[in-house]
């Protein structure tokens, strides 16, 4: 058995492990706009990204280097560094090969799509960095292009034999809410002694449960990426304890990524079970997260359960009308056609659609596969950010 | 050789064909609810369904039947009889058994989901009809939900050898504006000597190009339906004049639909060409006219290709940065990562978005596949319209 608790500093929970934001005039108001993670060692490196055809110049400047080892990310906001081409990638080597007392350095980049980097300006904020600041809530504010607050966690995982490690991490969320501002980017450092195969095949198993569950508006952008580093440094390990504690880590974040999407006022859960299999599951519950009529539903608390329904006919996945029920929270709306939604239950309905946080169940009744996912309402607030012009 | 010209009169454009609308009290203001299309001998039938795997008791009732020849179309709006079990399907055989002098009826609604349909109202509403009534007109308003103006044409088609046929339609928007209204209805007369084999065939090719190209807003309804109707009286057929004067007859009625689309100020049309097959097009211009950001920035009229290319990248078609051309009307704006986007071209591309309406150009540059779709813009109205609590 083990044990979880949470503990301060985000990425830098870990020994070993450095990090801060500086503000290096990317950001026209003066707020920090670059950070980095820097370790004392190189580190195990696992991986996620964007399965977006136009994956940004950082995502192929880290494909090109195969299998490899690091000691320092370098983050900017406000310029993503995609359909740049092959100067994008090029702009990346000259940067980093400015970096001191680095050995193995990557980047990642969030912010407009289509425009080269200011590579002066980023390679000026470089010197701004001291590699012996532990200060992870700068790093985690830097990142942030159109987050209304920043997004940080660290767990300590005890083990039975006495040893524990720590998962630290910081993320900036999917809301695209500027044009063309449109990524998601994680990093979470470790000092459990894992190997890269380990924590690669830990990662994938959680990422389709947290950040792939997750929508504000169903666009994939260019640039999502999470990256685990590991420094091995605890010297302690476990399997189970490890995934769990990764999911703990990366569904918080997901979830807050959810909570501040784009005017987003619900954070709703789509519980989906009884359907062909987990697979199936999935796309209903993310049909559901991504369709346009239940999410102004959610936000004109309309407890409209033939939109569910009808999303849920429309998704592809086997389902009938005859072996259907539709829950919000507790409250059963609709059971295989065989209750009568009637204006007291609209009215508890309706109460429930009120809440900031509530569950939507649909269980279809053919078999035993499930998925949950995660969505957000949409609302004015939405259109007003994502329809004004580029400033 | 043949001559496409439009005349007047919808659906009793072809001799033989009566329709009219009344007003049976579903819709609370007293506007005209109910309609009919009469045809004074049985007539060959060609349907194209939802894919949804909910659709609604009209289409359950209408499947039931196999092969088979009507004479009557009755049509109600203001409740879908969606979601309504084996029940909503007897309602249907009640009410059309009502029905006087008529051979072989059916029915089809639109409006709310998951209300059990009207009986009595709908049964004395058909008491009002006259079967020797021409007023297309009425009934094209009848079968309106949240569309804001009704939708009809006829086209005459005159063939090398003197004959003639006529096929004139009528239409209701996809506009999902009140909460579960969610359908588009289009009902399709001619007097062209068709077989039903023939005229399935021919809906089947123009369907996909025409009311399967547009989105309003991604949701796919259990109502969708689109009947046609051949008495056979003009004794005159042409298999390539019968497609192409039934394609512009679509194509006409779902611009119209997304003309009307909530809210909508903009209609787009998404060409996509250059890619792997004619499918991958499909799937790319859906994916841009279906996006939620590419929506948004054409309500705010920005010329943002970033968002163009990412959804293109995130389409999961084959896809390269470095092959794509994107252009708004016939200014190019991303050119293989050759072009640079400076201030000027923005402006340019401003005044061509500033336009109710204009056309996206995607080229692939892989092979030779191409797909129009239409879409519209995303504003503040389609949130006020759909998150309004149902009343």
């Amino acid at each position: 058995m083990y044990k979880i608790t949470q503990v301060k500093n985000g990425v830098c929970a870990s020994e070993g492990f450095f990090a801060d934001g500086v503000s290096a005039g990317l950001k026209p108001d003066g707020a920090k706009d670059m950070a980095f993670i820097k370790s004392d060692v190189l580190c195990e490196v696992a991986s996620a990204f964007t399965t977006n055809k136009m994956a940004a110049a950082p995502i192929k400047h880290f494909k090109a280097k195969g299998d490899f080892k690091t000691d320092f990310v370098l983050i900017n906001s406000k310029n993503a560094n995609a359909m740049t081409g092959g100067a994008g990638v090029e702009d990346i080597d000259e940067i980093l090969s400015t970096c001191q007392n680095v050995t193995n350095p990557i980047m990642s980049s969030t912010g407009v799509i289509g425009v080269r980097l200011p590579k002066q300006k980023i390679i000026d904020g470089i010197k701004l960095f001291d590699f012996s600041q532990k200060n992870p809530s700068d790093a985690a504010k830097a990142i942030m292009t159109t987050d209304t607050f920043s997004k940080e966690i660290a767990l300590k995982v005890e083990l039975d034999d006495g040893s524990c490690f720590h998962i630290g991490a910081m993320a900036k969320g999917a809301g695209m809410i500027n044009p063309a501002m449109a990524t998601m980017l994680c990093f979470i450092t470790t000092d459990a002694k894992v190997s890269s195969q380990d924590m690669q095949s830990a990662l994938d198993e959680v990422v389709r449960k947290t950040f792939n569950a997750i929508s504000v508006d169903g666009d994939t952008s260019t640039n999502d990426t999470v990256l685990v580093l590991s420094n091995s440094k605890s010297n302690s390990y476990d399997e189970d304890a490890f995934k769990e504690a990764l999911f703990k880590v990366m569904h918080f974040l997901a979830l807050e990524m959810v909570r501040d999407g784009e005017g987003a006022t619900k954070l709703v859960t789509y519980n989906i079970t009884g359907a062909k299999d987990d697979n199936e599951a999935e796309v209903v519950a993310k049909a559901l997260s991504d369709s346009l009529l239940v999410k102004t539903a959610l936000f004109g608390e309309d407890p409209n359960w033939g939109r569910i329904a009808s999303t849920v006919g429309a998704s592809g996945a086997e389902c009938l009308e005859e072996s259907l029920r539709i829950s919000f929270d507790n409250l059963c709306v609709y059971d295989k056609g065989e209750l009568y939604f009637d204006k007291e239950m609209e009215r508890k309905a309706a109460i429930v659609m009120g809440h900031k946080k509530f569950t939507i169940s649909c269980d279809l009744g053919i078999a035993d596969g499930n998925f949950k996912a995660y969505g957000c309402d949409l609302g004015y607030e939405y259109v007003k950010i994502n329809a004004d012009y580029r400033t």
